[in-house]
Order: structure tokens, then sequence, then C-alpha cells
């Protein structure tokens, strides 16, 4: 092989590595071992999961922290199980790399049925194209370098999946060496548009009396923290974080306000978004979710939302102005004015003394009470859909990128594999789950990888015995749920693990000290709750929601 | 509502239920929980799981010994959760039926984005299409009933699987009741082409000498059993069995030679079939494993293949011929001969005593046959993808159907959802699991299911420490696995299971007599078995597909 040469397989894999992929999530199968012998003899770290969807959503995670993430699988029946977290991650915006092995050449070409196949070879990357921002088939080795790298760049620089399929046959097929390329592509802003757009905006904010701005997921992925910073810097004003946003700074921030979800928010942060007379939205989406389903009383004559390459004012846009170039204009035109939040002091400073009452039987609100008290700065927070992500909107998040989940696609089950990718993506801090007993009952077994690959995770399951936010909004006997002794699950699947019960206040204290002063071992604690009760933001959206269909 | 009226969501379910369905597995989501409460409120069981991925396996072999399947889940994240299983249900042709809630009419004209969403409302409904034979969305209660029957009857006729999409709002919408219909449309033959090929097939089949039958899949899914018992009646002649085909009859049939996958099945069975002067396929799918990597020596001129509605006789075909008719046909004109299998008994006949020794560590050879001796009549056998399945295909089956697996699509975790739906659609049956770690560690919650609804199958874990399969072929660290304490399982999902662990012949005799013993619990046995080594056939394909690598 000339000097200048690689293989199919390892150039890709010599891209990610420069990327900063560190670990590769999936499962072996047939079509995909001689892709994964390059990957084991890669610099980066074969992380086997249990199956595909497990290592999706870890990949998914990983990816949100770390710039990039990866899963290989094989074909047909490994591609087609991890779709569902290549789709949320699609929805999510994060950049996800999927590999699949393939049949070779020949067995494409000729009439032969290969096991794994459903209907015809094009299937899986027709199906694929449709969740991805870029899907190609590697069956060309002088063209592989040039696709890879158009495929990654948009990866990386759309913030979404997309999807690699490599016969088995092309993997060690030469092909020329990786040359320098940038990979992320900052879109071009429209110099006029862009001019125009933050005078228009500086305008109405510096003329508000209570200009308040809500924060989204877009300023996290796109790297655009520092920025945003400054703007806050600059202008003084305050700011809340939609639930995706959440981390998006410091939550110690003295600007910060709170997480907003429309009519589930809390009171205080609700008052000040709603009550303001300019709002300035900077990488938000609007969603069910994100307005508390729709109930948002934003203002919107005197509202300006940039996301993704344009700038919304009340009804009229600016296209082709990046949310980058847009917050850095801003910054240079918005005028300083003192802090304005509408609580005086930081939604989280009222955290004062616990005080565990012995023998008393846990409560939601004294449960994540006690719990969201032990987060620091040196842990990332996850949490399943549910009543545990809800709760975790209240907890206070010390460090940026510090809290993570899926708050928009809401995928059950997502939480605990997350957990992993997040272990391995942040290896300086220790990663707390806060699941709920159906979410963590649909991908329990990668618990097994956490305690084989040695990772120690704090895992929180609240185990109040059923589906609660369904039975919240409608309630029916499909909502119930096997109680499993969640304690004792780690048990089963490797050595090393702490298993803790906690039915009252005092056993959930020595259950978290316990935990916390247990660094070397996954910690599991189960945390028996009520059954039909929730935290109070569930408990206000499920009033909400029944409402509404009554309505 | 006129008396002649029902509703959307409960039209569908009366159809299903007259097509014979008695339990519908899935998972609840709030796009769905309407529809939830007509099924609860249906004569047929909701069967709660912990995943989707586990309700499509479950629903699938439910719909292989039922003849229709059913799970329900919810929009976006439970739909692309499932995927993989329809998929497979398309592959290897299975009737069955996906119901997905989705948002309403008014959210989906909308420009609002609801949580589960990809991108936009149409892709679940695209992708679904492209792995069933007809997927459609009830947004028109006019057109509702039609709609549905033509689906169901698509379905049901062609063995396939078919998708609705049932927006929140037309669940309780009145439409047409239901009249009576005839789903199964029997396909036409065209008179001649059946005269001719018939014809054209006896003659050959007639003036062979050594003419043997190979029985594939089709012929149980199209329930054609007694016509093909027939036609071995008349004939006298000898048939094996592909591995998708194994037990469409009783494998204590006089004239059953064995199981045929080219040079993987065992000699006498290979002798007779690729010695043969004239073969008669019945419903055989060709790929890589009913053919044993293509390594199968059947007679090419000498060959007549019928299945669906085509018969292939060398290298000419005949269309518009039904497997069915074709069938019929044949038993009028092929002339009787005595037996001719090649083995003077019966495969099965050789098992004689067994004699444990006490203390002698497992070993593949001895387990399988120790095994493979305790089914009867009244058991029903699944077998995971791997070593599991290899080793079952010898293993005598006493009765039609009594024997299920994925033998063609493959996809490992399948076997275990797959006991609980055969545990529920054959209730006169005690379902007897044969699994590796693999699989059972992708799919294991769904032991929780089983125990909440009182299931007793009994589940053996083939413990040998990883991928046994990928490692006899093409060996990597990523064919290891976690070591877990597969006995101990079940009781950390609830209460009433038995779990035994078997490292000796002697242990495993014991458990296989509390097995049987315990026909009212669950029982789990895990036998640990050597980390490199595996049954006879898994031996003879790994030695074949080393050997054609390096050629």
């Amino acid at each position: 092989m000339d000097s200048r040469e690689t293989t199919v397989g390892t150039y890709l894999l010599e891209r990610l590595h420069e990327l900063g992929l560190r670990h590769v999530f999936g499962v072996p199968g047939d079509y995909v071992l001689d892709f994964l012998d390059r990957v084991v003899e890669s610099p980066m770290e074969w992380v086997g999961t249990c199956n595909e969807l497990n290592a999706g959503y870890a990949a998914d995670a990983y990816a949100r922290l770390n710039g990039v993430g990866a899963a290989v699988v094989t074909y047909g029946v490994g591609a087609f199980s991890i779709l569902n977290a290549v789709a949320g991650a699609y929805a999510e915006q994060v950049p996800f790399v999927l590999i699949s092995g393939s049949p070779n050449a020949g067995q494409r070409e000729g009439k032969v049925r290969m096991h794994h196949l459903t209907s015809d070879y094009r299937l899986q990357l027709d199906l694929f194209g449709k969740v991805t921002v870029g899907a190609v088939l590697l069956d060309d080795p002088v063209a592989a370098p040039k696709v890879i790298d158009e495929v990654l760049s948009a990866c990386v620089s759309r913030k979404r999946p997309v999807y690699f399929e490599i016969p088995t046959d092309m993997v060690d097929v030469s092909c020329e060496a990786p040359v320098p390329v940038t990979f992320f592509r900052k879109p071009e802003s429209d110099a006029t548009s862009l001019s125009d757009s933050v005078e228009e905006a500086a305008g109405m904010l510096n003329a508000a009396e209570r200009p308040v701005i809500l924060a989204g997921v877009e300023l996290q992925r796109f790297g655009l923290e520092a920025s945003f910073e400054k703007l806050l810097e600059v202008s003084g004003l305050p700011f809340a974080t939609t639930l995706d946003g959440k981390s998006v700074l410091s939550e110690e921030h003295a600007q910060f306000a709170g997480v907003y979800m429309g009519s589930w928010s809390a009171r205080e942060v609700r008052e000040q978004l709603d009550g303001c007379d300019c709002l300035l939205s900077l990488g938000v989406y609007l969603n069910d979710i994100s307005t508390g389903g729709f109930t948002a009383g934003l203002p919107e004559h005197a509202a300006i939302s940039a996301h993704g390459e344009r700038v919304q004012i009340g009804s009229h846009y600016y296209r082709d102005v990046w949310l980058g170039d847009f917050l850095e204009g801003l910054s240079g035109e918005l005028r300083r004015r003192d802090y304005e939040r509408s609580h005086a002091s930081s939604p989280y400073e009222g955290l004062g003394a616990y005080g565990a009452e012995a023998g008393k039987t846990l409560s939601p609100a004294r449960f994540y009470d006690a719990v969201r008290r032990r987060l620091d700065g040196d842990t990332i927070l996850v949490a399943e859909a549910g009543d545990a992500l809800f709760a975790a909107a209240d907890f206070p998040i010390s460090g940026a990128d510090e809290f993570v989940t899926q708050a928009y696609y809401l995928s059950l089950g997502y939480a605990l594999p997350a957990a992993m990718g997040l272990s391995l993506a942040r290896e300086d801090r220790r990663v707390w789950l806060l699941t709920g007993d159906g979410g963590f009952q649909m991908t329990v077994q990668e618990i097994s990888t956490m305690l084989r690959i040695g990772l120690t995770p704090v895992i929180i399951v609240v185990n109040n015995d059923g589906y609660l936010v369904e039975r919240m909004i409608h309630d029916g006997p499909y909502n119930d749920l096997q109680r499993w002794e969640y304690d004792r699950v780690p048990g089963v699947f490797g050595k090393g693990a702490l298993g803790l019960r906690a039915e009252t206040e005092d056993e959930l204290e020595a259950a978290l000290d316990q935990a916390q002063a247990t660094t070397d071992r996954l910690v599991l604690i189960n945390a028996v709750l009520p059954r039909d009760e929730g935290c109070e933001t569930l408990e206000r959206l499920g009033r909400e929601l029944r409402a509404s269909q009554k309505g």
C-alpha cells in the first residue's frame, strides 16, 4: 500500500477519531466483524452493549457532551433495532454516526438471499436516508474518502445523525489517505439581513422595560455558550432556559431565572416570562413540551426568535442569519441594565437544611428535595422521561452541560444507556441517573455493560409501580407495571455493585450518604414512592392536561 | 349511535377478534391511551410488555401459531422501537398487525410540533409502508371500514405484516359496523398453467428412481399441512424440511428424513437430498441458511420448486399456480412407491438411554442430547439464533407446529419474548425455550411479564460466555459477554420462578427432572457450557465458513 493510502474502514475510523471520538458503541454481527477488527485496532475503545437500541441511546448521550458519538451494528436486525435512537438524535439535533455492515457486492448484486435481509438490499439505506442528513453505501473505494468527509461534515455542521453502510468486502479495500479538512462549516450569514435583524432586535430590547431571554438547546449543540454568556454580561438581562436547554450555562449564574415550560413552570419563572414585554428566544424549538402544552403566555408581537439560520421578529423573518453571528451582533448593540429577575434570590438559594424524619415514608416532594441537594460540580445528572424529568427541571445544576435528557423526543428507556454514554464522555464526572420504573425496565440490561467496564454511576429508581405520567393524564390497567426487586438487579448482572432500598426519609438519607461515600462502585437506590403522586411539576401538568382534555 | 354503527377503534378490534386474535401485546403511551381503553374493554386480553421490540417479537411468534398476532404502540418512540420485529415478520412471512397511535388531525395539520415527532407527520407511515404489505392512516371514518378490511385481508392472505396508524381523535369516531367478509383470499390459479405444471412435475417424479421432497415454511403459513400429508400418503416419498419448515408435520412421520441445510446437515439427510435424482421443493425459500451457505448439492435440472404462486421446473417457470392447488393436483398424479429414505430408521430412533455421569462437566453434545429427550407432544420448543438453533435442528419434534424459530431473519433476542407469545397462543402446551447468553441478554426483561401473567415456560440458557457462532467463524474481543448469574435473574423480576444452575451432567439431569415436575412455575436452567465448543452442526458450519473465507 502506498503511504498516502489507507483502507475504507480505517479511513472512516481515522476521521471519527480526528473529530474527537474515543469510544464506539455497538453489537457485533457477522456482516460487521471485519469492520470491528479495525475498530479494535484503532485508538478508540469498543464498548459492546447488550442490544442495539441501548448502544444507540448511549452513543446519542455521548455525542451530546463529546461533540460526536457513534454506534456500529450488523445488517438488518441490528440496524432496524437501533432506528429509534437515530430518529431521536434527528429530532433532538444530535451528531450521531451510525455504521452498519452489509452483505458484499456479489451477494447484493446476485439473486441470492442472505440472512437478515427483509426484502431488497436497498431498503435499509432508503429507510436511514429518511432519519439522517446523510446516508451512504460505501461501495466505491475511489469515491469513499470524499463521501465520508462530506457526510461527516453534514453530521457535525448540522448536528444531526448520519448513516454509513459498509459491505463486508469493502472494509479492507485501499483508498486515499485522509487529507486535512475542516468538518464544521459555519453557516454564512447574509450581511444585510444580519445587520438589519440585529438593529431591529436591539432597538426592541433596549426600549423594553421588562425584557427576558429564553435559552434553548441549540446554544449548547453549536457550542455558543461563550457568545451567550457575553451577551448576558453586556446586557444584564435575566434568562430562563427550556427543559432541553437546561444547563446550557451554570444555573448558579446570577441572571438565571429558572426553567420555563408554560403553565407547567414554577410560578416565579412563569411570571417572569409571561409578564415580560419583550422576549428574546435563542436556539429554542417551540413544541408541546417547551411551551407546557402550548400554554405559554409569551408575547407574540414583542418576540424575537433566533434559531438555526433564521431570525423571526413578530410576524416577519430574516433568512440567512446564523444564530452565532446574531448573538455576536446583538452583544455589540444592547444597553447594559440592572438585573431584573422577578424573584429576589436564585431559584436554588432556598434549599436550606433538609432534616430527614426517621420512619417517615417517602413523598415525591421530600424525595426529590433530598436528592437534588446531593448534586454538585462533580456530577452530571441524566433524567428519564416522566416524573423524574419534570422533577429534575427544578434541580440546581451548578455547571454547564451537567444535565442531559431527551426533553422532546422523550423515548422511555433512553436514560439508563445514556448514563453509560455520559460516564464515558466525561470521565471526570460522576453520573447520577434519575429514572422511573417504566423507563428502567425497558433497557435494564445495560447495567451489565456498566459493570463490565467498571463504570460507577449512581442510579436512583423512582419506584412508584407504574407509568405515572400516563396515570396522571389518562389511567387504565395498562399503566401498571410488575414491581421488581430493583436493588437486587445489579447483583445478577455482575459483581461490585451496591444495591440499596429506601422506603423512609432516613433510609434515603443513609443510602444517599453511602452512594456519595462509595465512589468506586455502581450504586443503585430503589426508592419506594407512593403509587399515585408525582412531583410538583407533574401534579401541575396533570391538572392542566386533564382540564384541557375536558375542554 | 345507530345499531349498524360502531367506532373506528372498535371496528378494528372487532375484526381482529373475528380473525382469531385473543391477546394484544404492546406498551402504552399518551397517543394510544384512548385506543387502549377500547382494547381493555374488548374480549381480547392486553399484555403489556417491558418494551416495544419485545412486544413485537411476542406478537410475531403468537401470529405463527395463531394465524394472526398484533401489537399496539405509541407514536414515534414506540413505533420506531418495534420496527425490527415488523421487518422480521416481513422477511419470514408472518401475519403481524401493528397499530400505532398518533397525534390528532389538528396537531398534524398545524405547524405545531408534538413530542415524539422526528421530522414530519408522514414519516412514520412512509417507513412502515416499506416493511409491510399495507400501511394506512385511519383519518377518514367513512373510508375506515373498507380500508381496515382490505389491509387485514392483505395481512392474512399474503402472510405479511400490516400497519395501522390511528390519530387520537379518530378512535371513538362513529363508522359503519362490520359486515360479513372473507379475509383470506386464496390466489386464483390459471387452469392451463396448473395442469401443465402438474403433468410435467408428476412425469418427472414418477420416472425418477430416488425422488425426495423438501418441505418449507410456506406449507405451515398457508395451512397446507393436510394437503401435504395427503401427497406423502399417495406417493410414499421421503421428505426433509428446511430449518424454518421444521415441524410442519410431526417428525415421527415414517417418511421424515431430517432437516436439510446443505453441508451443515447431518450426513444421512445430506446424502438423501444431494443424492436424489429428482427434488420436489414445496414452499421453500432458498437462502444462505436453508442451503447451508449455498453448499446445497441439490439437482438443478431435475428440480421442481413450488412456492407462493409460482412453479419452477429446471430453468422454466409456470406463473399463477398456487402452491395449494399444485399440491392437490400432484396428489392425483403421483404413483405410489415404497418408502426409500437412505437410513433405515427414523433419525430420532437412536436416542436410547442417556446415563448422566456424576460430576462430569457438560459438553455441548451431551447437553443437547440430554435436553432433546425431554420434549414430547405436550411441549413447544423455541430456539434462539445461534448454537441453540443449530442444535435444535436435530431435536425430535413429535407434533406439527411444535417448533418455532426465526431461521432466516435470525434476530438475536427474538426467542425469549417469542416464548411468551407462544405460551399464550397455545395454552395447552408448555413452551421450552433454548437460548444462548447473547440472545438472552438482549431481551431478558420479558421474563418479568411472563411472571406477571403467570406463564410457566422452561427456559434453558446455554451459558458459554459469548457470541459462540461468531466466535466460531471470526473471533475477536467483541464476542465476549458479561457472565450473569442467569439462574438468579427471574428472582429479581418477580416471585414464583425456579432458578437452577447446572455445570455437570447429573446436575443437569436433576434440573431437567425438576423442570418437568414443576409445571406450575417458570423454570430457568443456567447450563454452564465450555467457552469455545458448539453443537455438532455448528462445528460443521464453522469449519465450512472458515474454509470458504480462506478460499
